[in-house]
């Protein structure tokens, strides 16, 4: 029994609980270097954690009352069952170090080291502290694609899906740049992931959406809008996002000690900010000018758009560049939002516009204005979105083949939660039938 | 007058604002580290606090709603009261240093000091911040209980219990292990609080809830649910917390400065985010096999209970093992709900089986996966929460001899909002007359 | 094209992309704390930024369902367009630095520098960082206004408005206190804000009221209280302004390297802690005398209460006197709600009695128990709420001879929700119509 559980462990690649390594002569300023730049990871992880929070709460403000349990639900389980599968492979076949590692694809062993590093000091950081950083960005790829498939998919499926996504498909591409596979050689600069992390959402929710087909009643003629049933939720979590992204952006430089390191963190502080605020001014103006009247729900994902543009290129560029990043972005997300009607694709919270489109801007905005080699960025800019696209296309595609991608007609007029889940999430109010 | 005021504040135990003490000489290492390990402490204690609102959402989330200005009331003055007395008795109570302190008792007098540490250095705290990590765990324990008690308790009541909580039953036997009392001397080990905070809210809730009997229509025949009125703020706050515990756990090393607490800090984050994923998705698969759907507000518990579980414990096993908890921590939780429902106790929020039982769990799993010594990990499993149950059972049968303990059955159907507060938290929101 | 872009570059006073500046003798220590102080006050920014979540749920709470959208997005657009002003001009109004300094008013030019310090250390910030902590608190005076304003102001001129006191107002009067100006030079005191942030929004909040009148039925013979419409939102809004204010008053010792830093940091952390929980405390408790019943809206103001009368002098008071001020805050507050309903004046918040009244409570405090003169302090406290009031109560008039102030009557009662943005915030949900 003790051998099995031994084996276990091995298995999962645990290498020991870190040994009394003795740092003893190490030199007193190399020591603290080392605790500030693993808690600076740890502080800013915390903060891409929090995002998890917004996303939930701006994707069940978006929908309507009846599926709120089951939004929710998609949410807390992209973190858990994700962690657990980037835990025990994701991590490892994104960053596999040396082990088996091509250009195209790698894999370091199961669950992660707890290993202390054998030298200390200023930018050295605890394989435990990067995994917590990585875990979180995982995180956020699968859970963007939560709100392009609201209100009509299975939940069995769902997990499925979001089991597949963090366990392959964004440690995979992820490790194309991140890990030093093939994108990284050509050149191609994706700084905190406006194409590695969201774009890989967008267009995996594109795929959802494209295969579920629209929720029933949303396109019947006219576009018919299928206004959220939370506006409250929907601005808070923007606000947590926001607040999120300063983990995402300035902890992806991995380091704040060292003059240079300082100042570059800060300057993505700055940069972030900007952009977000252009973008949501921005796409408040042009939908006002479209529709006549200031939409909140346009600049709130006007806000989201400029955090994605800026993303890649948040330590490339200038302060004004930023704006003028944002601004863009919270042009192209109402554009966005616009296209997917045309097409008849349903995507009931905006997802690909926010993150597809906004994603692809970033890497494109990284070679206009961060000065990065234009054909590397074209070619990360069209090869990531294309292999989450088609990776989740042919998933989407089984699962519906299988019979249980989607809820009858019934369950889906019902409402996910009481048809999924048996359960109410706001027991008492009163609604609206139609609703 | 002068006097009196000078007089009043020795009373309280202030020694004077930080003199400007001569650190002129002192290494700028030793400045820097002291610097970093306060700031560390800083951070995680407003990690912690963010709590409050964690569980004020929970608990809001999981009652009907004519009871939730009550609910959010009792949290808030949780912190304030209890913040309060803490600052007064509680802190001093719990951490005595050398005055009068026995094993079982001690007190180090009124107030906090806010003299500066003689000597600075890598793990020197001062107390001011010091005070501010541990005035979050006080308020920690007493919220917990807010949630048991809920849509029954008259709200005078409710202070009295919160002050006598924060300023005696926790500071007490938080002082036996904490603040260097017998069970600290036998050996007990409780890293974070699984027993010291968590298990002695647990079970202070669960004396609340004998004594006060269940809800009106809770137990009449079949348990009865009686759905929460909003798992929107519930998984909001599950996901508060969650980022809270990043606080309360690492945290809880008190330093990051040296090699080893660096480790030992990013060792204890990844695994109190293991077991929080393995608790959400063992209980929701072990609900889903017994209610045939997955159900969010199981699986929201067993996020909580991966978390308390793995408090005591998490600087002391692998990765692997915290999986291992926090999975049993997710069965625990969903048994524990069955087991209250059949013997018909009323705890609305499920609070004892999250802190209660796994309170419990969590210092068992201290010796099992731990390795600390058994006999007084289970010594102080039973002591701490038994001393929670007695002492704040005793306190309720007095309130309730009293006749202040529950409120009307009246004042019960209308909703402790109105009755209780003249105050409605959803204003104009129509509601069916039965919730 | 490309010295058009140049220009534009250096029309906003960018610098240049921080140049590879040579550290590499740097003593490393030095390098660790600037890393250090740079890093709190990138965290401690962070989550003064988070208030803004706090504002937007406090405010929305407070109000009528039917304008929940527009206070949000007033709220969202204090932060985005504020921010992008704040950039373009308002910084460089409030810290000039040497530019045409006078002792009124200033001009360091357009945008912010993103160059690196030339001289590197302990207490050195870095110019981005400094700004986005100062964004933070120009966004906080504008957004305290949006509550005292709401549920019958035009949207396209409170955005005239918010850019007016972002870009003018708050950076004037700022630059005579934090500036350098001739408050500064007098020997104002006010440490965090209690006068420069709180007391400009507070009395720019008054001057609106009063212009805009109340709204309809409010005062028809005696006061009608029009409660808020979710006082969930309205507690975590607290909850959230209390973490964040753990940014806005130790952030703003601008430094934690260095023994007195370090311990002023925890002192000002525990001194914020303990006004705000007396200021809960306290305010429930007169409420309750002279209302019969504990209400819950007040103890959340009375909490935001003390931590506005902290804000001043939070680093030059003992815990005690924290707990004194916070207790005259919770009192004052109470009284200052009472006070608006005996003039008529509509305030739906209540920021005028929180931000407005205990502003200069925090300003007088601090030459009452923090020691600082009694001349200057008394001056401070009249002239910036004065600036304030003034310059707003202009503007609001100009607006409303413009007759774009108000909405009709009819817009008003069918609420702004839909009238100023065609959109709901709670669609499906059944409301009363009265609401």
């Amino acid at each position: 029994m003790k051998n099995k559980v031994i084996q276990m462990y091995m298995m999962f690649g645990v290498v020991a609980l870190l040994a009394g390594v003795a740092y003893a002569d190490t030199d007193p300023a190399a020591v603290n270097a080392y605790a500030i730049d693993n808690f600076f990871l740890f502080i800013t992880a915390v903060l891409v954690l929090f995002m998890q929070a917004g996303f939930a709460m701006v994707e069940a403000g978006l929908n309507s009352a009846k599926n709120t349990v089951n939004i929710l639900f998609k949410n807390l389980m992209d973190l858990c069952i994700g962690g657990l599968l980037f835990y025990v492979v994701g991590y490892s076949l994104m960053y596999p170090g040396e082990a088996f590692a091509g250009g195209w694809f790698g894999f370091g062993g199961f669950g992660i080291s707890s290993a202390a590093p054998s030298e200390i000091g200023a930018g050295v950081l605890h394989p435990q502290v990067d995994w917590l950083f990585q875990v979180a960005f995982a995180a956020t790829a699968a859970t963007i694609v939560s709100g392009s498939v609201a209100g009509r998919m299975k939940f069995v499926s769902y997990l499925i899906f979001s089991a597949f996504i963090t366990a392959l498909v964004y440690p995979i591409s992820g490790f194309w740049k991140w890990g030093g596979g093939w994108l990284a050689e050509m050149g191609f600069y994706d700084f905190a992931g406006s194409l590695v992390v969201h774009a890989v959402g967008g267009f995996a929710g594109l795929a959802g959406a494209i295969v579920l087909g629209p929720r029933i009643g949303r396109y019947n003629g006219t576009p018919k809008a299928m206004p959220g049933h939370n506006l409250s939720l929907t601005a808070l979590g923007v606000f947590v996002l926001w607040v999120g992204w300063y983990g995402f952006n300035p902890g992806s430089q991995l380091a704040v000690v060292g003059a240079d390191n300082t100042a570059v963190v800060m300057l993505i502080a700055v940069n972030t900010s900007l952009a977000a605020m252009a973008g949501g001014v921005f796409a408040m103006l042009l939908a006002w000018m479209m529709f006549k009247k200031p939409d909140l729900t346009m600049a709130l994902n006007g806000v989201l758009a400029g955090l994605v543009g800026i993303t890649a290129n948040c330590d490339s560029v200038t302060n004004a560049e930023a704006v003028v990043i944002g601004l863009i972005a919270g042009i192209l997300v109402v554009l966005g939002i616009k296209l997917l009607d045309a097409l008849k694709i349903d995507d009931p919270v905006g997802a690909f516009p926010v993150h597809g489109i906004n994603g692809v801007w970033g890497g494109l905005a990284t070679w206009i204005f961060g000065g990065h080699p234009m054909v590397a960025q074209i070619v990360g800019s069209l090869v990531i979105p294309l292999w989450a696209f088609v990776t989740c296309f042919i998933l989407f595609k089984i699962l519906k083949a299988a019979g249980i991608l989607r809820v009858s007609a019934e369950d889906e007029l019902r409402g996910l939660d009481i048809s999924e889940h048996g359960e109410e999430a706001y027991s008492g109010f009163q609604f609206f039938t139609t609703q």
